[in-house]
């Protein structure tokens, strides 16, 4: 069952979960607050205000979720990852399945 | 080597990774709060109050880590997914191996 | 496409960043705060002053940024893990590559 791994400026992160959730793109997210260290044009920054998004779906919806999140986010090139777990508890990923229908 | 991925409510998630880690049911657990957006019974929640739980353990412990978190687990559908490392450093690895055999 | 899920004390967690990204091994580092339950010596520590670092990197450097992260990390013992994706958006992935070439 996969969870896809996001990361948005933090003031967008609780609206991007909301909109997910919404649009049953995903069941539940989990965000997270962090720093992020990259290099852009050449530039070190270390950006405090940033946060991780965990969102939970299924194999099904996983490519909307995909292409809505890349569309709805502020920046251009997002950090959109999939990883799939190889166990998941079996009553919360019915649940997962439900929501996501 | 799996990683455990749980979410529990704020208050009881340290004491579920005490719980873990004195029963050898992971070698570590590192404990991260989060909030978490999801729907139930048809409203949306954004739940400030939680975390998520990385547990470390092993192939062999899994099944009795997912068993027995699932009991001691506050919530009725708790999140319980296992996530494959595909490379772990030597050293940690045996670590883990020891600290929950 | 590798992320690489290593832990380190909170103090340290900032310059292990800095360094992954300033010598290419890493194209982007999260930084979260955690907590860490484990046991070390017998005895069961809960340490509030730890951090997760998540480094987004292409197989190809995988091995460099986990021998040269090993020896920059104050632990003895690290916890260095890789997981990887089943996909990535392709303009980050893009990206990652051509930050840690």
């Amino acid at each position: 069952m996969p969870t896809v791994y996001a990361t948005a400026p933090r003031d967008a992160a609780d609206d991007l979960a909301r909109f997910l959730v919404e649009n049953r793109l995903a069941a539940c997210v989990n965000v997270v607050d962090c720093d992020s260290v990259y290099r852009w044009d050449g530039t070190l920054y270390d950006d405090e205000a940033e946060a991780i998004l965990f969102a939970k779906t299924t194999a099904e919806r996983y490519p909307d979720l995909k292409r809505e999140l890349e569309a709805e986010h502020p920046d251009d090139v997002p950090c959109i990852e999939r990883f799939d777990a190889v166990d998941t508890l079996e009553a919360y990923a019915d649940w997962v399945g439900r929501e996501v229908r």
